[in-house]
């Protein structure tokens, strides 16, 4: 039934040279099955990604250590035989410093905490202070009153990533429109070992800086529990952090060239910052080596796509998406922009893939689902509508670029997100395998297929 | 057939008034009703717990905090109407101090870590060392020569907690042996988030006492990537610990006095004391409670056991079962072991119960199945031959007592075990609460039965 209406679907809608479904399968099954198989023995991946993160841990930008995995991912993409540039890119230059929390009162404990990227210091000197504990932003307003020349804390209840992340970035301002003095959130997670996240903030315009920080959820209930027991509880909070100027930092960019159409380019790309936290291994050097390794991949078996498959490790991410912005604009000014055929990101974790996400015209959707029936074997064959871990791509698709994400299973995404355990130890083997057969097999055959993905009308 | 082979073993077997299975059902089968409503219609037992972990965590043997909730416990059990009394016992009293370690080459960096249970510190000052890798005992006496005057770190394979804890017990006295001045161990677990566990140590006596710490996981397996690699691996560690002499704590006993035959015992336990970091509510507030609760509950019911139940919260589980042993010289100095129809202990978590595991006369089988099967509605109906978390009944199980453990699900207990994430936040309210009834089922009709559980012939 399905096979049946995609195919008057595409009898009526294509009115470029684009293939019934059975003609992808038939065109190219054997080059799937040949990725798949070259994906599943292959233990570079694998050990560029540990190598990566053994050496680069905590790329931060405008750390040197950033710099130090981009000079390292150009020297391997050149030995690799891509025609490999940079891309220069100002990003902003926050860091951390020493920082501690200490619990003076009803108990006396250091807490796990991690300050929040964006964030003011303490101003050179510990910070002590009562802490108003509240549930959220509404409880916070009922309570105003009793906020000022206090630490407020959030222990907000946890429903999802969207609305746990607006108590990271917005936090500091809501509290310090009270007179608060200082910030603390609960990490943003639904699970912890006593492990604090670090993220993005942002200051309001009209409100003082006050310094904001994640503590544990273990600590932030303990102190609610404490709070409403009638307990007054005090804190110790000392920051070094500041934000520097800018320093310069580079997308990395290599190209296998299209062997019919160069201009056009079918973009695939993750960030090659991190948090100065951890080793960044699957947020985001998985999706680095993920989506070179596809490239490499095709390479090796000597396919030669029509198009022309652009690698891109973006810098900056995590703290200003400069990289994106930068390249949006680069491609804008040099008239490229209309070129990108689909800008495919990974940036969600490299754990078992299960399809992929895909904003851009719908008319592209059964051509996308019969590629992805090809990876039937390692199980990544839904394609939904929208996408994830798409930040980098996001101001090329807000230029009408369709992106892609991989959908991954994520249960534990959130776990490690920005913590020091987002390291090699979480990940696997077979399943960075996987998601590099999913990458290359939907990249090749996009960059491939005799008419554009995103014109089908 | 299951019923007509116990009956038949029952009608042979039983010397004593012992009853068939069914007699089991008709006899308790109200009274198990009633206790698992109570149990699981009654917050009292989270509170509790919540309270216990709340106020008094970091319960090691020798702090004020031990001797806090030892107070705490007599007074609540006081106020809930059992005979109470403690039993004076000298534990040793081992002090953590300050202690870090820091990673100096080939990366730089704070390593968690946590000192292991009865080490000695450093000396005062920080140590610092090239460290030697090895991936187990075997390859260390391979690699002797390479030990002197290196810190060993032992990045061995997780199989179990029975093999790995062979590492954190005598990884010092196996280092030492061969010259090297400090033994850090990768963490017993199988799963981690840069989460370092302590536990028990011991020396050897014909070697000198070296400093012995456990590190995380990743940082264990990064160590051991790289000194592969042909790196030099330096290690800055600092540790204060030292063993001061041994202090006055107490095992408390409380009991609900038998109706019938109050002599006889049915001794339920935990261990009170926990490790010096979190909260210690696994390990073994949560055990604690459930028991406590159980008699409590057994008691509010009105339902009055031919048994004295006797609940012991020994002091000292974790770094010397002084407790446990004191214990037992004294029921064996006043001639009250032979009373001892049953020694239940939970100290293996309180998360899903699943049933129990028993070590004593083979004869009693039968009629623990039939109890369990009572507790068919909450699934803790397996009983097993074998009891984990039974160390303080231990060495009542060698004076020939029966003993017996509550078995839960155990797939997370060991990512908490001994770390600062054992807190209120991994257990469950409902779970809590279902423990606790299996408690109080099983126990409750021992304590009853016409006959003694471990006579039945």
């Amino acid at each position: 039934m399905r096979h049946i209406l995609v195919f008057t679907l595409a009898a009526i809608l294509c009115l470029t040279a684009c293939k019934t479904p059975n003609e992808i399968e038939q065109e190219y099954g054997d080059a799937a099955r040949q990725i798949i198989e070259m994906a599943e023995n292959n233990s570079l991946v694998w050990d560029r990604l540990t190598y990566l993160t053994d050496y680069y841990p905590r790329r931060l930008s405008g750390s040197q250590m950033l710099e130090d995995a981009i000079d390292w991912s150009v020297e391997k993409l050149n030995e690799d035989g891509f025609e490999v540039s940079t891309q220069d890119v100002m990003v902003p230059h926050w860091v951390r410093g020493h920082e501690y929390a200490t619990l003076l009162s009803p108990d006396q404990r250091n807490m796990p905490m991690l300050g929040l990227g964006g964030s003011i210091g303490t101003g050179g000197s510990p910070m002590t202070g009562e802490v108003l504990v509240v549930s959220g932003f509404d409880e916070l307003e009922e309570r105003a009153a009793e906020a000022e020349g206090k630490i407020v804390l959030f222990n907000y209840e946890y429903e999802n990533y969207g609305q746990a992340v607006q108590y990271r970035v917005h936090a500091a301002t809501r509290a310090a429109a009270h007179g608060a003095k200082a910030a603390l959130i609960r990490s943003v997670t639904d699970f912890s070992m006593q492990t604090p996240h670090t993220g993005g903030m942002r200051y309001g315009e009209d409100v003082e800086k006050i310094p904001a920080a994640a503590i544990t959820v273990e600590d932030a209930a303990w102190m609610h529990r404490m709070a409403k027991r009638g307990e007054t509880i005090e804190v110790e909070l000392y920051m070094e952090a500041e934000m520097l100027p800018d320093a310069l930092s580079r997308n990395v960019i290599a190209e296998l060239r299209g062997s019919e159409k160069p201009d056009e380019i079918v973009l695939i790309g993750c960030h090659i910052d991190s948090w100065d936290v951890g080793h960044g291994a699957m947020d985001d050097a998985g999706g680095c080596l993920v989506t070179w390794e596809a490239m490499r991949i095709i390479k090796e078996l000597g396919l030669e796509p029509r198009r022309t498959i652009r690698l891109v490790l973006f810098t900056n991410e995590e703290n200003g998406v400069r990289g994106g912005l930068e390249y949006r604009n680069k491609v804008m000014a040099n008239g490229e922009i209309e070129n990108h055929v689909l800008a495919f990101e990974v940036d969600f974790g490299v754990f078992t893939p299960l399809g992929f996400g895909y904003t851009g015209p719908e008319s592209a959707f059964p051509v996308l689902e019969d590629i992805a029936s090809l990876l039937e074997p390692i199980g990544a064959v839904t394609v939904r509508e929208g996408s994830s871990g798409t930040v980098d791509v996001g101001p090329l698709n807000r230029e009408g670029v369709a992106i892609m994400g991989l959908d991954v299973d994520v249960e534990r995404y959130f776990w490690y997100h920005h913590t020091h355990a987002d390291a090699m130890e979480i990940l696997d083997k077979q399943e960075v395998q996987h998601c590099t057969a999913a990458v290359a097999v939907m990249t090749y055959i996009v960059a491939d297929l005799p008419y554009r993905i995103d014109w089908i009308e």
